[in-house]
């Protein structure tokens, strides 16, 4: 194993895991008489060429702050959505960063991150082929929306869906207490891929059923004339409806509900979200009373209600990208498989980063059913085991106490 | 004693301690000798008009769901927002509903709820006064307003309060990643108390430094060009900024911001909520990235995320309810006092209903900063008691498991 220092950076949107895997990838390196310095680039790629990196050791080194690390949500190190560029400009970024691995002795490189990120590795993997020199460039998966090709499911996700569900749920409870006929519709996160939305399908009542009564994803065409037809439906034996929309869901033309001029038809103007643009369709064609609620950004950093599932696996990738750049392979991201034996148990890997940069891995049709509004046994069993288990975060002042960077720069 | 049959409701907006309330009120009347039957009365005093009452013992005899009731959010009986009426209209309600407390033999009326709740304990107070009766009439306050007269704080206001707080703590944590100018909006509820955007001022960082840089009440004058001068000043010294604002802060001219036509002047249409409207001024004024983030009604039913301080409280001013009647004290809300030797104790009491229905309990002047947009240390000294402790919540398939009526109706 070569001997050099280490570099770990964070980029895309926040997670309530995302710090889990720093902790993990720091936990994992320092065991490495390898590694020497352990180095955090701020603000992602972005930050690192502006040379903007820091000892991670003064911080981290305490055990206390490491567990804080844990269930502290968002990026510690700051974040970018920064797309390395081609051409000549391109080169130049190139050179910057390579300038600052050299100048520091980096050898090793872990970037946790999303679909971006993992393209951000892709390019500095090839322009180092291409170019020479010795840094190992792990990525190392992070995201909400659970789009990531060739790993069961990203890290982050699984909170997500927790907080998602319990939400739902909450909602749901929320909404029924009133007699009289109301809907409710709730936004969650998810452009192009559904999982997010998908994963209210675990907010069950105790008998194990389903208390959102409609979901829609963006993988499936949305129709106003069947979704009307649908929520009547529903009204046949309930008067309190909870509908789940996805931000990504998109008309038979391929554009976003979001989007939809909507101004002269439904009287209202530019409303924002997918919920919105719902909300003001329920109003004119069925007339009930009708509340949209957008999660937000909540549901990405939702740090006192995570999946002790998904930060022990967020953690324990970390360590596995470590193991990984040890045996010497670079230009891969750390990824997870599934036992197919009916008990929820992983094996963690490495995968070629190019069979997975620049991909997206939307929900399986079979996840849904024909109707395409509801998910079926089949989703269930997927997402069940990654919302399992509670990590109560170090509480303070009757709040969660987080690990902030501003307290130490 | 008198003998006889006692009947609870809930009322109004649900909130995260409501059922504790309700598990105090069944838990202290099944102990009470005199009292026969314990029914509970269906979406409050609109079903009970209706004769909507179900007997609570099948269900609520049972430890476990007695247990699961206390820390299950929204009204388990059902609500409503029903104002009796007057006049020969209101002749017939009242005897509608002495017609149902006479028929099942109550003695004892609860009723669970905010300020509309307590002027209906106080009309049927009155009605039999004039009209004669022997019910005992007990209101048990609720809101996550804070806003009755003559109590320290309400019953469910110390979850909500640390929903907010805790929700806050992560947005800003979530805000601060990218390395931009940038501000996010957080509205909260609130129309003329401002007690749940006050609690804003408990998102402390590990240093004790508020994360919330600006707050604003519906108790003071909101004016557009202040506030960007606020906003700027806050933007000298920090890049990432919080604002929170409560639904109901209003112009000079008494009007909410959330209904300014502000379609010409800002390109945009009803937008509904305050944050939205703000969040237009300052991509006019200020020109940086803006995010409007509405909490909505997570912040009244997060039974996730539960002060243990409020749920006990809202357990025992439910006994008290019932210790009150027992005395044979009608037409009063129990009440609680908070000992001024600087720890935190209450004792807890009884109010004649006439001193608290119908009046509205906002925030005192000296709670604010002298600019109007940050908490003074008085107000942190008045909150903080009430959000700590916490109550982890039942938990089945990875979520919280809830109380819920349907199952056993």
């Amino acid at each position: 194993m070569k001997i050099g220092n280490c570099l770990i950076a964070q980029s895309g949107g926040p997670t309530a895991a995302i710090n889990a895997t720093l902790a993990g990838v720091y936990s994992a390196a320092k065991k490495q008489f390898a590694i020497g310095r352990i180095y955090g680039g701020m603000n992602g790629i972005e930050g690192i060429m502006k040379g903007n990196i820091i000892d991670l050791s003064s911080v981290l080194d305490k055990d206390e702050n490491l567990k804080l690390l844990k269930t502290t949500p968002s990026s510690f190190l700051g974040s970018c959505r920064y797309k390395l560029k081609g051409g000549s400009e391109g080169q130049s970024e190139f050179q910057k960063l390579f300038k600052v691995f050299e100048e520091n002795n980096i050898k090793y490189f872990f970037y946790i991150g999303g679909n971006d990120s993992m393209d951000t590795i892709l390019q500095l993997e090839e322009y180092q082929v291409a170019n020479g020199g010795d840094v190992t460039f792990v990525g190392v998966p992070k995201t909400i929306d659970n789009d990531l090709c060739c790993i069961d499911h990203t890290p982050g996700f699984g909170s997500a869906a927790k907080y998602i569900a319990t939400t739902i749920k909450e909602i749901a409870a929320d909404t029924a207490v009133y007699d009289m006929d109301s809907i409710v519709v709730v936004e969650v996160m998810g452009r192009n891929a559904g999982w997010l939305a998908l994963s209210a399908a675990l907010a069950l009542d105790s008998k194990g059923r389903c208390m959102a009564d409609l979901i829609y994803l963006p993988e499936n065409v949305f129709d106003y004339d069947k979704f009307i037809e649908d929520v009547k439906k529903v009204q046949q034996t309930k008067r309190q409806i909870v509908v789940v929309v996805s931000e990504g869901i998109k008309l038979a033309d391929g554009s976003l509900i979001s989007e939809a001029k909507t101004k002269d038809s439904f009287g209202h103007g530019q409303l924002g979200g997918a919920a919105k643009h719902v909300e003001a369709v329920i109003q004119e064609r069925i007339g009930v009373k009708v509340r949209a609620v957008e999660i937000n950004v909540l549901q990405r950093c939702a740090g006192h209600l995570l999946s002790a599932r998904d930060i022990n696996e967020s953690f324990m990738l970390g360590e596995k990208a470590v193991e990984v750049a040890s045996e010497g392979k670079s230009g891969v991201m750390v990824t997870t498989e599934r036992a197919r034996n009916g008990f929820y148990s992983i094996t963690m890997g490495a995968t070629d980063i190019r069979l997975i940069a620049n991909k997206e891995k939307t929900v399986p049709e079979d996840y849904m059913n024909e109707a395409k509004n509801a998910a079926t046994q089949k989703a269930l069993d997927y997402l069940m085991p990654l919302i399992q288990g509670e990590i109560a975060p170090v509480m303070q002042n009757g709040i969660p106490k987080h690990l902030l960077l501003r307290d130490y720069i």
